[in-house]
């Protein structure tokens, strides 16, 4: 498994912050308010209900320690791992109210990133076999975003642009609107500083050839069938980042990495990933002491 | 279809706000801005590009006149409607600038809105012959509840509680923490307001039994087969709201809710949902201009 | 005493930042800063002036603790205790600038949720010989709510409604605009989940024969006399729960509650309460060494 | 009347906001929105229950604007004017939907800050024959201290500070650890700006002339009795302000005005106030309509 | 002069709101409150004080706006213009009071960014007889980032990185810490996607040609002087960008310039440039009148 | 040296997070995450490398503490000292990751703060032979005035207004609307509390004649050459405290100071000091290892 460099608290916090807002309002948990005393504790533990890949775990367990900071973490499981059901994933230890209180929010945080995780390693793993790479997309839920890039790095694949910012992406509407893709790129060019990569969507081998001899970064073969992604990658001839586009599923992408393109762009792996079924086991001694 | 009362606007505002400045940062949309003069103005449909149920159009037209509020938005359809590959959902005027920049993000929120009315959808169409209705769970993503709840609503269903300070749902760990279900509802009873329902969750006959004595508003019959449940129903008859959950899908709806349950609570319908494949097409002409 | 289940620190941080932030502005407190040395440190001790009943010590003594994390805080009497004069509800002990910084906000904090709780228990009193029970109303000031509501409680009250979010209450104005009341309860039972409660608001018995037929979970019959809240006991019959409202006071209560109705709703406990007097006494040691 | 300049509405939006979400919350208004038809209008009288001292109104109907920009407001009385029971104060039009969700926080508002205006004009009347001055204190709720202090100038009070940030009020607790007035004034001397006045609290008659002998701008005469008062202005003579403090209420506010000092004090104005009784009163003809 | 896309409200509306409210606190403008009535109308001019380069107008009058949304501006002459002493750069028209309120937090944020752009025009201009290109660090304020680069842009510079998110800068700590330059190199390559560009800040010509053998992007030429800059341009080939930087001014620039290198990256135009002298002047006539 | 009271953590706080996430994006540091461990820990030391006036130096340690809270700062140098090159200010030690990708922020925030420290310092240096002292202007950026106004104390200086809430300044426009400076200053009176302080701007020793027999706290003498500035001290006599302004820097201050002017008030001190150089050095041994 490749390094993967945990995110920083402070990337995430407000996230948990405005779910457990969203979960609790301003009359808070009125069913364990009611039946739990402040006092009491239990032993718990975060496991998985299906196989898949972990990520977010550590954010997930943060969302107890929001609620209530004396909560006790550990045996924490590394995101990037492959999990098998009946794993525990982390072991959570403290207020029995924080506890289920808080464990919606974990679970709905845990579920969606190793849902995705999982996902991006379906098609990793598929095209392990060849040299390309799985990418993301900024095909992500508002608010989300740095979750989500970072499952798709715990599921093995590697990011795409984080946002409009940071790297450049000429696309078909842009390209109408300069009136043509070298007049466009042009422009990118005059006005953009010189740690700014540039990547050109095309649609045809045509189109590609075009930017070829405008000496790009990378190309997007956009919704090319299977030839066409071989004779784009021949055309190509590594001149440029090759990138695939448009449709890609785990029974789609081993086709399609075939083809020699270096990277295969998916958006389904976020916005269409099913969550990963997690749940939290109150330990029966802790709970009926 | 059931009335569907619009969101208010500062219902979702701060959500948008959200996903433009993840994806605009502080550098901005560099590939728009080198390219296209802020002058220029284009037409675009918003279409969906798969059928399905539509949730989510004013909320998404929305991103574009949080940048730029001279956008116009027109010929917008109502959500809850049924929509075919190529129908158009709305038509968006004005700043190219400013609809190339926000276009992701309104794609994201609708996409991912029209999933889950869709997928909502298929679970009512499925138990359409039977008294029954879908509600959803509390399974959705931090942040975007109040979103994920609508579109279950557009999509035919129902909302269980939006949080955990509406209503109270006894679950297994109240109970063994309280000491017995009777326990936990009496606690819950001297606690709280007048206007608060109160479920119970059971597992097993013998709970619901124990439980049906306390006089609870709605049992929750957790991961029951079609015969328990039957007798479930049976045993209730009709002194509390029956609501059946656990691993239901599209599959399954149908022979669950022809047991009698009143409810049929599904968290696959937000926490699983595929995204609607929704796009934004330019007008050839205005582009080409 | 009921259980009181205490506010998590999430519920109020805000609430507290605010207040600091009101108060010291940029420039911060000209005064103490000007005059105390930011080593020193001092002894205190938050202390009642009044008799009354207690609530919002553990908030109030958190306001020290969010300018100056070192801030001891010690002997913390229980909400929902009552104090008489000169009691010592908290000690203080820590550093001299944070203290006398922070005072105000956390004594206006204290103030105003004891006295509410005060208001809030001279009802209790009032009805003590009967089986009727204190709620409060939506009448709480922008901000404050879930402060407010706790203290109702720690006076001995229930809560109504947290939000137009978590119950149904129609009034007169959802009637004429529905045309009717049974056309109101109609498309409320239509709209909401399983585990909505609905209550009417009523001003005749004729209005209330109409509503008991609906079967409804509460009736609210405002600003009835004495003879008429009786009549309206008998004919609801336990049918639902009977809550009377409408200028009740410590005076009006005892007479009003004897009518057999269930609930008193108050809004005076919280809207019009006088705030309990406490100080911060700094240990005279303290000061001079 | 003085000039009451308006607030400006940035001073106040974020109060609004913040008590509409929390009434509204993200399932909104269950009544209004499953009962009134989104498109559904009707007019509406925001009126007196009872005389008192008007402040706030435009704080109020901003409310409903918040909710629905196409709300109409208009005939809106000034604030800093008498009202009495049945008095239009303004005029609501435009969405039934949004002036109904809308209701109770505007009506929140002007209840509190009318209370306000209305206890302190009480204080003003009962000092006329007198050249004193009422002001307020620090004495506010969290968050709401921009409407109470703006509230008390509509009761023809003035403002003592809105912060520890704008003027010195050097207390018995600064003096003890500075040990000794004389030094706690040099400090303050010698941190501080030429722009920000000097104010001590003194107890006795002793304190006050070691006081005074430092040539300070104002006094504050804390809980001194009438006669001690009396002799404290001859001893000041003109010199300093005088201010009196301590258990002020309209009973006792007379007498301590008539001993010569120049503002009376006066924490009850802002911690105390009963609301004012106000109401929204939809017009029988379009609620029927 | 380059395109000079504007920028979005969205981008800079907080920073003006945190000016305003810095400004103005709860308490407002004192003295334009007590002397200002409401309803007078102004017609002032910001104009130039100082010949330099013109940043942020628009920015700077949309302060106006915001304190009164019908305060009129006209006649704004473009960001990126050379603007002479006296040169009217925008009309302001409306209320007085709001005018005067948001006038120094309008002249503020102008003068701070016409700093900087005619800070950064002085280095561009000294350069003009060669290729090279101007470019700034991420040496800005906490908050006015967004402001400062676009400032440079106005300036006729460009902008290097936005922040430590898109693009990768290896500094000597990075290269000691990984062990050598070409271990760091191929971690960053492992780690990141295709569209991140890759600079190497070099302090020798032994370390500059072990990079180059690496086959990055750029390279940061750190403080070196003029002759090892022209051997580092030789050694370089036209193989990567080459930036020279560390201590430029505007004396200095022109003989980094000539060594060939391509870009120089100036801190001094954002960290230490000095304000841009702007006033707001209020017409004669309207301030009579 | 004067006392410097600290800065509150909550008085900064917030303009670090912003700074910290400005840099960071939700990306965060490709260059460190790419390359450093996250348990690698290194020790480093902010280091001066200018000779100069040091201000806010745990202000910026404490941007290390916001990105991982197990960060050690120790020897730190006190606010307000004068420091020269190579100087030890603080000394970080800690995780590796996040001392790399705090350093621009906390580096940014201390060259500015110290940058103004040493500006102001100078000013205080040329006229320390006269009794006059330098005060600051609300010529400062949105967002940051807490930490200019402070920086401006370390520096040796003292603080004007912190806003327009805190104390009256009538300017030309202010008179000019009220009419003259007589009625401008009776509106104020009639306004404002018994604790705000007047001051009012001149030109000409007509309008200070004008100005003195309305009794103000202090008289701003605008732009007045060094002989009308000492004719303007002998015609205040005391009676006032004399405030000079208008381009003052540290050459001209001298002979302004030598007028018998109390006050000089100087915009350049924060509107164009430039920043103090400053660096962190991680340790070779720390790094190495």
């Amino acid at each position: 498994m490749k390094r993967l460099p945990p995110l920083l608290t402070s990337q995430y916090e407000q996230i948990l912050r405005r779910g457990l807002e969203e979960d609790l309002g301003i009359a808070g948990d009125l069913t364990t308010d009611a039946i739990v005393d402040g006092a009491r504790t239990v032993k718990g533990r975060i496991v998985a209900r299906q196989s898949g890949r972990l990520a977010g775990i550590r954010v997930a367990t943060d969302a107890f320690g929001l609620l209530e900071s004396t909560i006790r973490i550990s045996d924490v499981i590394e995101d990037g791992v492959d999990v098998q059901p009946d794993d525990c994933l982390a072991r959570v230890e403290g207020s029995a109210r924080a506890i289920l209180s808080a464990e919606r929010v974990a679970l709905n945080v845990l579920g969606r990133m190793s849902g995705i995780a999982t996902a991006t390693n379906s098609i990793v793993e598929a095209i392990r076999h060849t040299e390309a790479r799985v990418v993301c997309t900024r095909k992500t839920l508002p608010g989300l975003r740095v979750l989500e890039k970072y499952a798709v790095r715990a599921g093995g694949g590697s990011n795409h642009r984080f946002g409009l910012y940071d790297a450049v992406l000429i696309k078909d509407n842009h390209i109408s609107i300069a009136g043509g893709v070298r007049e466009a790129v042009l422009r990118v060019r005059d006005a953009l500083g010189h740690l700014v990569c540039v990547e050109v969507e095309v649609d045809t081998l045509e189109q590609l050839a075009e930017v070829m001899e405008l000496g790009v970064d990378a190309v997007l073969l956009d919704n090319m069938d299977v030839d066409t992604l071989r004779d784009a990658v021949t055309l190509i001839d590594g001149r440029a980042i090759a990138e695939a586009s448009g449709g890609i599923t785990p029974t789609t992408a081993s086709a399609i990495a075939e083809t020699g393109v270096d990277l295969l762009s998916v958006g389904w792996i976020t916005h269409s990933a099913p969550a990963l079924d997690v749940a939290l086991d109150i330990d029966e001694d802790s709970r009926k002491r």
